[in-house]
């Protein structure tokens, strides 16, 4: 049952969906027509409800896709393709504690609460700290999220070190950062490099020579199928880049 | 600190690395050199041995994709990628009761009881249960996961309607157990099925359709990078396919 | 030299292209100036002019590709990249008498021409060939087009059989017209036909059974790079998809 | 009708096909049985034959991709993909004459000659040229081909500057060559560079500067689809990465 506070996906197609937190006295609107929220506490997850058009809109539980795209962004995000993998190849499990290099709008911490780790995550620049927070808090997520406004340098000397249990790193020079991140990390763990261009990743791996193991970078490629009776095909536009991983691991 | 029973990754280079349980009497061999895994006990994960030949070799804490690629398999495998963003759709999250048709070889199953949801999984071919369970107990994933070797058909009834709060479906004619899906979801849920043709998918909408809204259908493609100082570009080899995901939810 | 009726490419920069037919009397415009065509006249390509407004603009010798891109289209086109491979697959190559079915916008028709080829396309839709043939005047082409409007069902009778030495099939039914290919076709001859569904493909695959060997269906993706000193990478948005080639050759 | 001296390729199954040169008293030789060439002799294009096991073989007329899948390499090759973008993108027509840095193992120059261009190949490695040389004698291709054993950078000297329409460089370092294919080329003409790395390009473009128009640069991937009923899917195994083409124009 949906009660004051819940996160809803309002579904009215599949152009037209949007993550809405329920709060009383308070509308959503789209162009289609528009819905009190009063109207939703009460209901089930999967029922379907009228806007004010009459037009039939399907009340979901948000996934943590839906839950990221309806974020505020004043970065370059990560998408849900690149954040699945590095949880993968992390190991990411409940409990964990992990290393934040970079919040920016709080994408992949948001990811790494939401699987139930405790986050710490350092930004420097205060406007992105901001929203990255207030996106934590409005997707119910802050409580397992640790913010510091600072660099990550900081990490080994506030927490100690050999702390963390994996890093997912995502800064324009990740290189000034491989000693602090080493201190920070127990023996053996992973640790993830987010990277847009190839010049960045040979600066890194030149950087983890002696204290990392390079274990691989990759990217990947995500293509939509246009499913049709008779007449599938992939989709004909897309994103053909988003930015590279690197993988690596903490040696002694 | 390691102990009998944990698990290692045994690295000695990129090519050469292993996960092996610890058990004491046990040997870990390759063509580098052998290991007493009597050895291994009491060590700290990220310390160095040497192999019986004087080579060096980590011992490391494996990650999620370190077990999976250690799994005995008899089936297609589901790639860290293609588990990775399903992951993220679906907003798998602890505590989750998470319904999968089509064990496998367990890599899916032991993805989802890694992230610490409880698993109810069904496999008819006995032989597929067998090997799956195994890499299960294998990997201490197995307190997280109910196998039934039976038809996913059973599984509204066996556990009641609405009990699921996502379902992942891999099997060769998943229309045929759309309704059953449907009764096992709680109403609003998430599923993902995993499929290796475009005639599939087509079928596959068609069944859903007025059950379930189609999300969308996709694939990955991933490109590992070969970074090398004034040299790095694109591994010349790699896998070009390996199945399409298609995601849908449970409406009223 | 530069003279009246030839093509060139006023290059502003790389997103401010165009071929124009030199005229006199005539103008180009652009949001960055105007350029009175008599100036043009006389100049040598690869020399650069000034716009009404004093912005630079070159001269150039408009490739294959260029012209492609100048022409008039109310079909889907298809890319240089899929054009270079049919053109390699095939084998074409001067004085080669071609068939072609399902004229378009031209685009495939002028690259044959292009190349030397003698081409005899039909289409049926009046507006279509219009447009495809004042594409191809333009261009200077059109000595090497025999048009016809109508279907390429007809090209065994008027031209005799056993006439062509390779065909390109564009059209949304192939499979009814794959006797009339074989029969124009010398023996031993190649076809390509370009398709944008799955659907299409099997439909294809198995009209050609018996009087075609099949050959393979492939597609091809294109990513564009951004080149800048220390920054390299992908460009981020691109087209993911354009459509399928099936090769095949006559056989008796 | 198949004369001595002609190109014929020998089409067991998809996986069994070669390029042959019909010679008196030659035999063809495969896993699946041997063919005596004479008999080949007479027969046309399109027709089957037997080989000495009773299995059936079709004669085919070799298209250029079969052409050059039949050459001896003895360096990495250009595939047709590739080839073929490059044809478009530089407007490669019967008659131009085109220079090439780097003949390898000849690939580009006999797609080239095929082409009915003239072409003037520079290459200083004796081993490769003779092996080029020889594939191009034996596709019957040697005589659009002007070969010389020695620097690119002669190409002004010898042929006069501004001689040539066109040029495709497939060296290692392209950057050194620059000044060369600038003075050897007419105004305005287009140029392709074929690199491997990320590194190349960027050196490539900062070579460029001043004297060519950076046009773009682009990389092409390949996928085969099998096509079966009711089971079309992508080849999973391919290649992932051939190579990057930079294309550009020669300015005053």
């Amino acid at each position: 049952m949906i009660r004051e506070g819940d996160l809803v996906l309002i579904w009215i197609d599949r152009r037209r969906k949007k993550v809405v937190k329920v709060e009383r006295g308070k509308t959503f609107g789209s162009d289609m027509g528009v819905l009190k929220l009063d109207e939703v506490i009460g209901k089930e997850y999967g029922e379907s409800v009228r806007l004010s058009t009459g037009v039939k809109a399907f009340l979901l539980k948000p996934t943590l896709e839906d839950v990221l795209y309806s974020f505020k962004r004043r970065t370059q995000v990560i998408y849900p393709k690149d954040i699945g993998i590095m949880l993968v190849k992390l190991g990411i499990k409940p409990g964990m504690k992990v290393l934040e290099g970079g919040t920016g709008s709080g994408f992949v911490t948001a990811s790494l609460a939401w699987l139930g780790t405790k986050v710490y995550t350092f930004e420097k620049r205060k406007e992105h700290l901001i929203i990255a927070l207030r996106n934590l808090r409005w997707a119910n997520l802050i409580d397992n999220v640790i913010a510091v406004r600072g660099s990550i340098g900081e990490a080994p000397e506030v927490y100690g070190k050999g702390y963390f249990d994996a890093a997912v790193i995502d800064m324009g020079d990740p290189w000034r950062v491989v000693d602090s991140v080493w201190d920070a990390l127990k023996p053996g763990s992973p640790v993830a490099f987010w990277l847009p261009t190839f010049d960045q990743l040979e600066k890194l791996k030149e950087a983890l020579e002696g204290k990392f193991l390079w274990q691989e970078s990759l990217e990947l490629w995500e293509r939509r199928i246009k499913v049709e009776k008779g007449a599938t095909r992939p989709e004909q536009l897309g994103i053909s880049f988003t930015g590279f991983w690197a993988f690596a691991r903490k040696v002694s």
